[in-house]
This record gives C-alpha cells, sequence and structure tokens, in this order.
C-alpha cells in the first residue's frame, strides 16, 4: 500500500538483476526496462521473462527513442540506472544522459539513483589515467541530473565481492589462488568489500528516504571495511592453508601499465587507488547505509567466502 | 539411495543449465565441470557457485588439459555435454571429441549423452550448405564415441521454445510480432517445440533406462506436435488479436540467403528443413520420451506463450 513505484534500467545486468529482486523482495510496484535492442539475447530475454514471472512488469523502450523513455518514466515514482560502467564488460555510463534528459521532460520522478555503485566519483577528481574516465564520466551524469533539478541519491557501493574478495582481490582471476597470493603492499590498506545483494538491498532502501535526498549514500558497514591482508586470513582459516605471499610494490603494481589493453589499464589504475592509496577508507562518510538502515543484516566476508572452499 | 552419478559439461549454458536442474532435481549426485577458461566471466562463475549452493559438486577441468577429463570423467557413472552447437552464440561441437577420448581411457562410463538435443543429424545428410555443418560435426562426435564402444544416448530435442515459439517462429526477434506474422509456406507443416526444461527432465530421466542404451530417444509428445499456423493461432486466442499473416514460399525464404553472414545462412538452412521440409515429423519413431516417461507432465504451447502476453 502506497509504496513507490520503481523503474529499473539495465535490469539484467549484474548489479541491476540484484536491484529488480530487491525492489520485489521490499514489495514495490517495480518495472524494468525490455530494449528492443536485446534482439537474440536469450539470456537477457529469459531473465526479464522470469522478472514478469516474479511480478515485475517489464516496460519496452529504446535508448534510441527519446519518447519510449519518458512514457516509461512517466509509470513510476523512482527510476534507478544500473548500466555498466566496468570497461572489460561493457561500459555505458554516457547513455544515462539520455535518460536524464527523458527523466528531466517526464518532470514526475522524485528520485533518481545512476549508475553509480562503485567508489566516488566525487572524491576522484586526481584519478589516473585512463582509468578516470569512469570517474569523469559519472561526475558528467552528476552534472546533468543536478542541473536538470532531478532529485537524487548516489549510491557508493565500494566493491563488489565477486570482483573483489572471490579471488582474494586478484586481478587475473575470479576464484582464490591456490599456492601464492599477491599483496598489494604490505596488504594493510582497509577497503570495503559487499555482497552484492546488500548493496541492491541498500539501494531500494534509500529510494524513499528524506534522509538521503539529494545526497550520497555510503555503503561501507564496518564489519566489512578490511585490509586485503585480513580477506586472506579469513580465507586461510577457511581452508586450514596458508598460502604464499608475494609483496607487491606500488612501482612495480603500475610499472606495467602502458603494455596492457585498455580496459586492463583502467583496472589496474582503480585498483592503485583502492588498495594503496586507501580511497575507499580515508575520508569520513555522513550518510551511511548500515546506520541509516540497521535492520539489514549484511553478509561477512567470512560467510561470503564459505561457497568459495 | 544408489542415484547414478552424473557428470555435465557445459552446465552453465542455455541447455546446460537446465540439465544441472534436472539432475539435481532427480536426487543425482551431480558433477558439474569448471573450465579454468571462465577466466573474469562472473556470470558463469556465479551460476556455477549458485549450483554448488544446490548440492552440486564443482570439477575443475580443462579442455587443454587430457588428464584433468580424465580425472572428472572417473569420478561419476554418467556423462552429459552440453557445449553450444549454436552458430550465433559459440559453436564447440568437435571439442567433443577430446571428451570422447577421456572417456574412453577413463574407461568406466555407463552412459554418454553428447551435445544434441536439436534435430536428428542421422536423418540430415542431404541437409543444405552451410547449415549441414551442425549436423555433419554431430555425426563425427557420434562415430567416435561407437568405434570407442562407449555407451551412448542421443538426445533428439527438437525446438527449444525459447528461439522458436515466444517468436512465434520468426527469425529476427525473440518477441511474438506485434503486427505481422511471416509464415514459412502456407504454416502448415508440422514441427515440435518444447520447453527447454522438459527437454532436461527427459534427459536425466533417459541416462539409467536400458531402453535407451545405444538409442536415440526422441523428445516428440503429441499434444507439441503444431505447426506454425497452430502456434499464432493459440497466440492469437491468448492475446485476442489477430496477426496480420505473410506467406512466405521456399523460393523467397531462401533467396537472400548468399547475402547473410555466416551464422544466419546456417539458421535459415535448420528453419527450411524444420518448416518446409517437415524434418523434425516427417518420419516414425521408435523411443519416444512423453511415451517413456509418461509420469512427465510437460508443458504445453499455449501455457508457455501466456508468459509472453
Amino acid at each position: 500500500m502506497g509504496k513507490c513505484r520503481v523503474l529499473i534500467v539495465g535490469g539484467t545486468g549484474y548489479i541491476g538483476k540484484r536491484i529488480v529482486k530487491a525492489s520485489l523482495d521490499q514489495g514495490h510496484p517495480t518495472y524494468v526496462i525490455q530494449r528492443r535492442e536485446i534482439g537474440l539475447d536469450i539470456d537477457k530475454l529469459q531473465t526479464l521473462l522470469e522478472f514478469k514471472k516474479q511480478g515485475a512488469r517489464l516496460v519496452q523502450a529504446s535508448f534510441d527513442d527519446h519518447q519510449s523513455l519518458v512514457d516509461a518514466v512517466k509509470m513510476v515514482d523512482v527510476v534507478i540506472c544500473t548500466m555498466s560502467g566496468v570497461h572489460f564488460r561493457s561500459h555505458n555510463i554516457l547513455l544515462q544522459l539520455k535518460l536524464v534528459e527523458a527523466i528531466k521532460e517526464a518532470g514526475n520522478v522524485k528520485r533518481f539513483l545512476p549508475s553509480e555503485f562503485g567508489m566516488d566519483p566525487g572524491r576522484m577528481e586526481n584519478a589516473m589515467e585512463p582509468g578516470r574516465v569512469t570517474f569523469d564520466e559519472k561526475m558528467e551524469v552528476r552534472k546533468a541530473i543536478e542541473e536538470a533539478n532531478i532529485p537524487y541519491t548516489y549510491v557508493v557501493a565500494n566493491c563488489f565481492a565477486g570482483y573483489f574478495v572471490g579471488n582474494l582481490s586478484q586481478m587475473d582471476s575470479l576464484i582464490p589462488p591456490t599456492e601464492k597470493v599477491r599483496f598489494y603492499g604490505d596488504g594493510n590498506v582497509k577497503g570495503v568489500f559487499m555482497d552484492e545483494y546488500d548493496i541492491a538491498t541498500y539501494a531500494i532502501k534509500t529510494i524513499d528516504d528524506p534522509r538521503t535526498l539529494n545526497k550520497t549514500l555510503y555503503v561501507r558497514p564496518p564489519g566489512n571495511i578490511l585490509s586485503q591482508r585480513e580477506l586472506v586470513e579469513i580465507w586461510e582459516k577457511l581452508t586450514g592453508k596458508k598460502l604464499e605471499k608475494i609483496y607487491v610494490s606500488a612501482q612495480e603494481f603500475l610499472a606495467p601499465i602502458k603494455s596492457l589493453d585498455f580496459a586492463s589499464q583502467v583496472g589496474v589504475g582503480h585498483f592503485y587507488h583502492i588498495f594503496y592509496e586507501g580511497c575507499l577508507t580515508n575520508f569520513e562518510v555522513k550518510e551511511e547505509a548500515s546506520k541509516l538502515y540497521p535492520e539489514v543484516d549484511y553478509k561477512r566476508m567470512d560467510e561470503y567466502l564459505k561457497l568459495y572452499v
């Protein structure tokens, strides 16, 4: 009763799937864009049909058809965009400018969450090339949102566990190493690691919360502020096996960057900021998710890693 | 108790996912190959981890490491391969020859189901170029299996509903047309259309059934033998809206084939054999799934299409 209606753009993606599920789980009338461009991608289509089976409403629209976006936006109170911003998958951050235009024209949206869900681009003005493209583009979208006076919340969700925890933060794999682990520096810089579904839960919690209107919501629960060394220790405890440690200095880490492909260069830059500079934790935050929503029993990383044993 | 152990190779794929689920649902100790090659494909990894959560055992192996395949095969009684044979996704049919070698060397396998699950390649010796590659390659795998005296069942599963029913058999889309539907010829040739999970259910039913040892299992339940016209009528009844019919002669259908890309040429050939020649239904079958396993309440296409309304 009276639950706000949510439209998800990018619902078949990695974080989008979880946002759709969280929206349904929290009882919101949930609308998901079905892009005409999906063509013969049957996995995406069946993901969408599965949402429909669970109660979501599919809305056909296209980024090449402004009016279709306006019409979709008019059906709801809240828009959440989860289009991919990861270079080695696909990278569509600036496509959101079209969505901002549509939201502006529709004029009815009470909250917009653009595709963020990572580091805080507002604090990355000195980020390295070429990885800074991610932050620059997210800032361009933020600027468009704010200039259009669209009510927003930016969700800074930090490290997805699937990409950063299952592999003990090794860059070339998604599963834990069996013999040797590379430590960034001394391995003691603190990061923030989140089960992706918890990120989605917090994102949906925030959409009708006046405390986060036109603010950044930081997802940084105390139990998940961990160093890489602590992650490795959790893993070693779970498996009963010690890994050999290799310590990689910042200089060694950055040395090969020019020889890598673009997507890897972007990745190396981001890892550098997280694991050498500590950019996720070297500042205080005000609107922190686990403080605002203490009822959420977020998953700890010892629990998360059990599935990898 | 005493349920045979099943290894699935290709478990993250379109039909493979359903086979894993069906194997678990029918109580088999279920092993799934986790290929080292998945690299940074997080969707595949998380699909595998989801299987693990549901009780499957993940087995690391690689097609570049013969011994790893032999070791994996030795753990089980039955091997099911579901590697993709659809050109516009990926096409790995002949990679199975390596698996045949491993099964031969291991020597313990009581049943092998190679990646078939489509038309019967044993009846397609006169198929068109270039689409015949699919059948020729499947026959090459069959030959290797039989020469190695590996006990087998070939599952001829006919048309996956996701590719042939949701779109009323239109080739350029996965969702139903809204105005016009193209009929192949008069639209009266009979095909066979199956919910993919039912295919998986039958495939698992057959693995320890002596009646299908060294035979082809045809999945052709009477309720799902339908013409394209009948599919369209089901859809029109569900939606209450008549579609405009366009009748495409065989000549018109084949005319543009040379101008298409390879994957589309393959697709056109297959559609031609199904919808003009009637190759799925113009012969009698002996081992038919719904007769052998009448306890399976297979999904009818009126039910299937409801999700698309």
